[in-house]
C-alpha cells in the first residue's frame, strides 16, 4: 500500500499499530531497494514474503495485468487457465524480444527487470563462487548441451571456415551432440592415465590443432565437472594454448559451480590464457528444475553477441525459478550449501572407502576429481561377469538413484563416431567400477542409505543371489546405467 | 486412496458415504484412464481438482519424491526453494534425456508420462485444429524461432552442401534470424503487392531455385500467420515446387493453429507437395506463457530426427502449461476459444472499417489474411508527417497494447541484410497503416476499448495535439513500434 | 514497490516502461484506497491479483510477519507448517482480543483492518440486499446456531428474570439447540395452515406471552428462510406485537440474504416495530465455507453488547473468505448472482410443476416461500408405503444433493420436547412431499439433472422398482432425509 | 491413480519404471492406511506431498466435488472465489451436522473423515504429552473462552440450581468473561502469596464452596498456564476438593499442553479426584492460527454431551490446520519442539537473571511456573515512576512483541467485578515486574533481540531518556501492556 492508503487506515485501526505496519512494509521495501541497487545476491536470504511480494509486485507491471489493458495483437499474455497464471505469478511475456533474449519488452516491464535481475544476481554468485573476474553472464532457458549449441553457432559468424572442435573427451552424450547439432565434427582427443586418473592429453590436443590448422578449428571445448575416474581437463594449460594459436576456447562447467576447484580452474584459464565463455547447469548447482543454464564469459560483448544468436522470446521460467532460489537462500545459504557439500564429499569418501574395503574391492584415487568418486568392482566382476550390470539394476530398483556402474566393454556410436569403452571416458580403462557423487544438496541420509543398500546388494551378488533370483521386485531388466 | 484405505475409512464414517466417496474418486479416475489409453484432449474440459489430482499422481512417480529414496548422482531433482517446488508440482526432472528430448527417464516416469501424453494431446488438437494428416509432432521448451533454427540445423546433416534458405519476405526479426543462427543466408524474395495484399511472388522464388542450384539450398522457409498487408504465402504452390525440385520445405506457422485457413493451407501443401515440418508457437495458440513451440511433420522419423538433435533434457514447465490448458479446456472449450476468436475477426473488421471512415481512412482489403487488419493513416500523415509516429507512442501510453503504427520509410539492417520498408514487408508499400489483430482469446471488451481510444488518439492528432502537447502522460518517446 | 524503488528501476530498465508499470501499480492502489476510505463492496470485483496483493499487504502488518521481530510471548503467531501459514495468506493473529471479537490488536493491525473492512463490507452488502437501516453487524466465526446462542446470552444480562424463548416452530435441529444451549426453555409455537403454506400463528404467539408474562419471555424467535410449505414468519406483525410487550425480538435469517423477500420482511419488521438482532449464515448466502455468521442489527449498541460477549479471540478464517468473495464479486457480481437465482427459482418451479404432473402430483402452492419448493408425493405413498423413503434414498445415491423427502408422521424427541410430524414444521400435515431449492449458485445443469433423475426415480419406483431390487450401488439405507 | 491406469501407463512408458512408481505410490498409501487403521500422530512426521495427496483425497470425497454431482438445497458446498476454494484444498462442508459438532455429514464424507481423524490425532497427542488417561476430545473452532462458556453451558443442563463459579483468580479477560457470557456468576478467590509466587489459596476455596453450597456452584473453573509470579493451580488439591464437595472441575489448561508439568497436573488432579474437561487453544499449543480449542476430558459421554451442545455445523478450518500440522511433525517432530521449549525457558530464565543483575533487579523466584518468568522494575520504578509504563511502549515500538509490564496499582472493572492490581493477579503485589515467556517455538535468536532490545530500553530509561524524549518512533502512546 502506498502511503496514502496507510493515513486512511489511521482512521479505521489504532494510529500507532498502522504505523508499526508501515515500518514493517519499509523493511522489505528496503530489502527490494538494495536488491535493485546493487544488483546482488542479499547476503542472508529472503522470507518467503518478501519473495512473493516482490514477484507480486513485478507482475503488476506487466501490461498482461492492467486493470485497464484493452489487447489488440497477437500476442498479449493472455492465460486460459489460471492455474497457470498462478504458478507463474501472472509473469507471462517471458523475457527477451526477437531481437535479442536480453532484451527489454516494452509491454512486460516487470518481466524486463526480473530477466536483468536475474543476470544480475547470477553473475554475482558465480563471483562468488571463484570466478571473480567474470564480467557477463545471462540464463537461458536450455539445458547445458543446447546453450553449448548456441555458443558454437555464435563463434561460427566470427570463423566462416572453421570445421572442427576440438574436445578432450568425456563421456556424455549431450556435450558430444551439442557440437553435432550445431554443424561440427567433434574431434576427439583420448584421456591419459595418470595412476587411476584420466587426465587431458595436452599434447594430443596440440597435435591435432597443429594436423588441422588453427583456422579449421572453431574451438577447443573443455570440461570441468565429470565423473570420476574422469578429472577436470587442465584448463590453465589449454587456456595458454588457445591464446598462443588465437583459438576460442568455450568451457562446459556443467555441475561445476558447486565445486571451488572447477570455479578455480576456470579463473585461472580466463587468467592465463583464453576462455570464450563457460556454461553450467541452473538445476545441477543451484537446485531448481531442470531447464536452464548460464553463459557466463570475460568479453562482454561477445557474451552479448552469444544472447543475440537467440532468435525471438523465451520462457522466463528458468529465471523465475534461479532468482527465486537464490533470493531465498541469500549469499549466505548458498555458501552454507557449498560448504556443505565439500564436507559431505570428504564423508561419502570415508565411507565408500571403509564399504570397498569390506568387499575387496577399493577407493580409485582420484583426488583431483572433486565431486564424483569411482569405487572398483574388479573382484565383483571375477566371480561373475555378469554381476556389474545386476548392480546396476539392483541399485536402481532399491531406489538408490545417482549410483552409475560401469562395467569394461561398451562401446556406443553417438553422431557416427564410434566410443570404445563407452561411459568410461576411455577406450580401455583397467577395471569396472561404480559411480556415486557429492553434489549440492545431499545428506547424510542419503549416504548412510546408500551404502547400506549398496553393502547389501554386493552381499547378495557375491552369495551368486543376482536379480534373477531375488524376486520380481529386483528383475528390472531396464539399465539404469546410461543417463 | 487404494480400496484398501477405503475399506478402512468405512470403520469410521459410514460405509453408504464412503463407498459415494469411492465412486466420486472413480469418477476422475476414469477420466484420467481414459487420457491415458487414447492420447487425446478430452471432450469436455477437466475440473481444476481432476488436474490437480492428476499431475499429483504424476508427480508421486518420479523419484526425487520417492519416500524412500537417496540420491548419490550429480542430478538428483532436489530442489532448494519449496516456493519453486510446489509451482512445479514437484515434477523437477525436466523432460527427455541426453540422447533426445522426447526420451523416457528412468528417474522420472511421472514426468516421461507427462512429456509423452503432453505430445499425444498437442498432435491431436493439431489435428482437430485442420491439420488432418500431421503424423507426429513435439514441445519444444524454446520459442518459434529458435525451434525453427533446430529444423535447419537438422536438415543441415542431409543436405551438407546446401548454404542457403529462401524465405518469401515477412518483416518480424525472429524467423529471419532463425536462419542466420543456424548458419544459413536466408535468400530473401519480395512480395508482390496485388490489391492491398502482398502475396508470395511464386516465380521469384522458383528463379532463385534455378539460379541458386536446388543442392544448395537448405529449404525453402514460408510463413502462414503475419500481420496484413501482408497474407499467408501460397502454401500449396509453394509445398508443389519443393517437391518437383526435391527441396525440402519448412513452414513458420507461429501463430497459425488459432486460424482453420492457416490449417488448412498446411494440410493442401502436404497433401499436394512437400511440407516437412511446421513449426508453432505455444503462447500465440494456447493462451499460455511465452517460451515454447510444437513442431510437428508428416513423416515421424523426420521429427524424431528434429527431437533428437537437441542435445540434452529440457525444461518441462512449457509442456505442463500446455497440458494443464488443454485438460482444462477441453476440445471443446478450445474449439468455442477458436469459434468466438473468428467471430471477433469479423466484429473487428467491421468496427475498424466504421472507425476509420469516419477518419478519412479506409479498411484495406486483406481478406486473405484471417488474423490480423491494417487500416490506413493515409490522411494522418498528409496533414503531419510526424502523427503516425506520434500515434503509435500516443496508443501504448493508453494502456492499447498490440496496435502497431507502420510509418513508411522504415530501414533496418538485420544480420547483415538490408530491409527497406521495414515493418511493411514491401520495399514501398503505398501508405501508412495501423494494424490491430484478432487473436485467441481477445474479448468485446479489447475492441471497444481499443476502439475508443484510438478515435481519441485520432481525434486529438487532427487537432494537432500530438503527445509533445499531452501533458507528460503521453511523452512516451520509446517506440512501441517494433516489438 | 515504494516510489524510490520505481525511480531506481528506471536505471535498469526504460523509464517509460517503468513509469508505465508505476502508474499500473497506481490503479491497483486505487482501489484499495476506495475501499479502504467508502468501507463498501466495490461496485466492480476485484481481479485475483488485487486480492492477493491486498491481503499481501496486510498480512506484511502483523508482527509474526514483521522481519525484525522477537517475539516473548506466549502467543506470538508462530506457525509450525508452511502449508498452513500460506492459506491463511500469513494472516496468523485471527481477530479480536479477549475483551471484544471486535476489537483491534496492537499485535496485527493487519489483521485488524481485515476484520473491520470485512464487517464493513458485509454491513454494506446487508443494506444493499434490501434490510437499508442496518447500523451494524459483525462476522463471527460460528455457524448459525451458536451465533443465535451468543444473542440469546447477552440478552440474559438485560432480562435477568426471562425463562423462556417464544418460537414458531421451524423443523431444524440446530436453532431449536441455540435456545436449549444458551440455557433457555423453548415455547414452540405451532403454525398454521393456510391453503398448502404453514404460516406463523401469531394469535397463538400473542396468547403465549399473555400466559407466560412479558417479563419472563427472553424474545420472540422467528425465522424467514426456510423449507416450503412453511413459508417466511409474518415478521412486521410479530415486530409489532414485541414492540407492544416490550420483548426482544431475534430474527433467524438462515440463509436469508439471497432472497429480496426475506431482507424486505426484515427491514419492514425493524420499521414498524422492534428487532434486536437477525443472524445469517455466512456459507448459505455468500458461497463460502461452512462457519460463519453475520450477526446484525438496528441497535449499534446492542450489536457491540454481542460482539463483547465472545470472550476471546476467533479465527479469522470465515472473515477472510467472505472478504475474499465479496471484493471478487464486486456489488455488481453479487447482484448478479442474486437475480440469477432469483430467476433460477422460477425456472425450477415451472420445471417441478411439469414434471409432478406427469407423475399424478402437484407442485404445492407455497408463493410466499421465495427459495424452497415442495412437490405432493401423495399418489407415490398410496401405492407403495415405502416408496417415500426409498426416493431419499435413490436420490441420494444418484448424487441429488439437498433433495429433502418428508414422509408423513416423522417423530423426533429434541433437548426433551417431542416434535409430531418432524420435518414437516407441522403436526399433521396433509401429504408427503419432495423439497428442492433455488439457492444461490443454482445452475441451469443442476436443475436438468435433477429432474431428469427424479424422474427416472419416480418411474422406476411406480414400477415397483425400489432401491432394494436396484442393483447394490442403489441399496443405501442411510437416511439422507435428515440434514 | 488406480492400478488400472498404471497398466496403461506401462504402455506408455518403461513397465518397469510406471511400477516403480506404483510402489513409490503405495509407499504413500501406507502412510495413510496407517493413520487412518490406528487414528494416531505418525512417528514421523509426512512430506508435504504426502499430506497434500491426503487433503486432495479426501476432498474427492464431499459431493461438492463429485464431477456428476447436481445440488438442489440450501446448502450445496459451492465456492464463489477460486482463491477461496483453493485455501481450504475444497473442504467446504465443514464438521458437524445441527445436532452434534462430532457427527458425520452424509454430503461430506471427506470433512467427515476429516473431523474424525483430527480428533483421534489430538487426543493422541494429548496423552503423549502428558494426560494419559484422556478419554476423549474434540476440537472446536473456537478460541479457549468460548469453549469454556460451551462446557459452563453444558453443565447447566446438569446443575440447574447452580449460580456461582468458584475461580482462583487469575488476570486475563477472556476466562473471566466465558462464565459471565454463559450467565454465571463468577466467585473470584484471591491468591495467597509465597516467597514470590502467587499460588491456590485452598483453603478459601472449600470455605466458598462450603458458605455457597455445593448444589449452588456450577463447577470450580482452575488454571494452569498463566503469567508468572502466578504459578498454576494446585489441581491435584482441587481435584480431591471437587470430589469430595460432587463439585465438577474444569481446567483452563490455554497454553499447557506445551508444558509437560501442566499437564502432570491435569493427570494427577484427574487420577486422584475429579477433573469433568480441560480445554487448551490451538494456536497457542500446536503454532497454528488462532480460532479453535480442544475441549478434553476423561469421560466419553459428558466430552460428547458437550460436543451435542454446540448448534449447527462449524467451520473446519482450524481442525485442518491442527491435522496439516501434526502430519507434517510428526510425534517426533512435536516432541522435539516441546523438548526445545524447554531448554529454551532455562536459557531464557539465565540470560534474564543476569541481564536483571546488571540493571539492579531480580528474576523474580517462580520456580512452579513453566512457561512464564518475571523480572522485577523496582529500582527502575523507584527513580522514575512513569518509567515502567513508558518501558512497555518501547519494548512493543522496537517489535519486541509479547513482553508485558506490569505496574502497581491497576484497577479494572470486567463484568461488574473490580479487580485491584490488575494483570498482576494480587490485590497487592510487592512490585512492578515485567514477563517474558518461553512459549512453544520460541528461538535463540527470539532471546538474544529481546535481551538486547530490553537491555537498551533500560539503559535509556535510567538516563531519563523516556519514549517522549526517544523521538517520534519511539511515542507510542498505546499500551501494549494488556493483551
Amino acid at each position: 500500500m502506498n502511503s496514502e492508503n496507510f493515513s486512511i487506515s489511521e482512521k479505521i485501526v489504532s494510529a500507532s499499530y498502522i504505523r508499526q505496519g508501515l515500518q514493517a512494509r519499509r523493511s522489505h521495501e528496503q530489502l527490494i531497494r538494495l536488491l535493485l541497487e546493487q544488483g546482488k545476491c542479499p547476503e542472508e536470504g529472503w522470507s518467503e514474503s518478501t519473495v512473493e511480494l516482490f514477484l507480486n509486485e513485478l507482475a503488476v507491471m506487466d501490461s498482461n495485468n492492467f486493470l485497464g489493458n484493452c489487447g489488440v495483437g497477437e500476442r498479449e499474455g493472455r492465460v486460459a487457465s489460471s492455474l497457470v497464471a498462478r504458478r507463474h505469478y501472472r509473469l507471462i511475456h517471458g523475457i527477451g524480444r526477437s531481437g535479442d533474449i536480453a532484451a527489454i519488452q516494452p509491454k512486460a516491464a516487470g518481466s524486463s527487470l526480473l530477466n536483468k535481475l536475474t543476470n544480475s544476481v547470477v553473475l554475482d554468485v558465480l563471483r562468488m563462487a571463484g570466478v571473480r573476474s567474470t564480467s557477463s553472464c545471462f540464463v537461458v532457458p536450455m539445458a547445458t548441451g543446447m546453450s553449448l549449441t548456441l555458443c558454437f553457432l555464435t563463434l561460427r559468424h566470427r570463423r566462416p571456415k572453421a570445421r572442427y572442435i576440438i574436445w578432450p573427451r568425456i563421456d556424455q552424450k549431450s556435450c558430444f551432440k551439442a557440437m553435432v547439432t550445431a554443424g561440427f565434427e567433434p574431434v576427439v582427443v583420448e584421456n591419459l592415465l595418470e595412476g587411476d586418473e584420466l587426465r587431458t592429453d595436452l599434447e594430443a590436443v596440440e597435435r591435432k590443432i597443429q594436423e588441422l590448422g588453427a583456422e579449421s578449428v572453431l574451438c577447443v571445448h573443455s570440461t570441468t565437472s565429470c565423473f570420476a575416474p574422469r578429472v577436470p581437463d587442465r584448463l590453465e594449460e589449454l587456456s595458454v594454448m588457445c591464446a598462443k594459436y588465437d583459438i576460442p576456447h568455450i568451457v562446459n562447467n556443467a555441475y561445476g559451480v558447486q565445486s571451488s576447484k572447477c570455479m578455480h580452474l576456470i579463473q585461472q584459464g580466463a587468467r592465463a590464457g583464453r576462455i570464450d565463455a563457460f556454461v553450467q547447469s541452473l538445476d545441477k548447482n543451484f537446485m531448481v528444475p531442470v531447464g536452464g543454464a548460464i553463459i557466463a564469459g570475460f568479453s562482454e560483448p561477445f557474451i552479448q553477441e552469444i544472447s543475440r544468436m537467440y532468435p525471438g522470446r523465451a520462457s522466463a521460467s528458468p529465471s523465475l525459478d534461479v532468482l527465486i532460489t537464490l533470493l531465498t537462500l541469500g549469499a549466505n545459504g548458498y555458501k552454507k550449501l557449498l560448504k556443505e557439500r565439500k564436507e559431505m564429499y570428504t564423508h561419502l569418501a570415508k565411507e565408500v572407502r571403509k564399504l570397498a574395503e569390506g568387499h575387496g574391492e577399493r577407493l580409485l584415487n582420484t583426488t583431483h576429481n572433486p565431486i564424483s568418486l569411482a569405487m572398483s568392482l574388479d573382484s565383483l566382476e571375477v566371480r561373475n561377469p555378469d554381476a556389474v550390470t545386476q548392480l546396476g539394476s539392483m541399485m536402481f530398483t532399491r531406489q538408490v538413484s545417482g549410483a552409475r556402474v560401469v562395467p569394461l566393454g561398451g562401446e556406443q556410436v553417438i553422431g557416427g563416431h564410434t566410443f570404445r569403452g563407452f561411459m568410461s571416458h576411455s577406450e580401455s580403462y583397467p577395471c569396472p567400477y561404480l559411480n556415486v557423487a557429492s553434489a549440492i544438496g545431499i545428506t547424510h541420509g542419503d549416504v548412510a542409505l546408500c551404502m547400506r543398500r549398496l553393502d547389501k546388494c554386493l552381499r547378495s551378488l557375491r552369495k551368486g543371489v543376482g536379480p534373477e533370483e531375488a524376486g520380481p521386485e529386483d528383475t528390472c531388466t531396464e539399465p539404469s546405467l546410461v543417463e
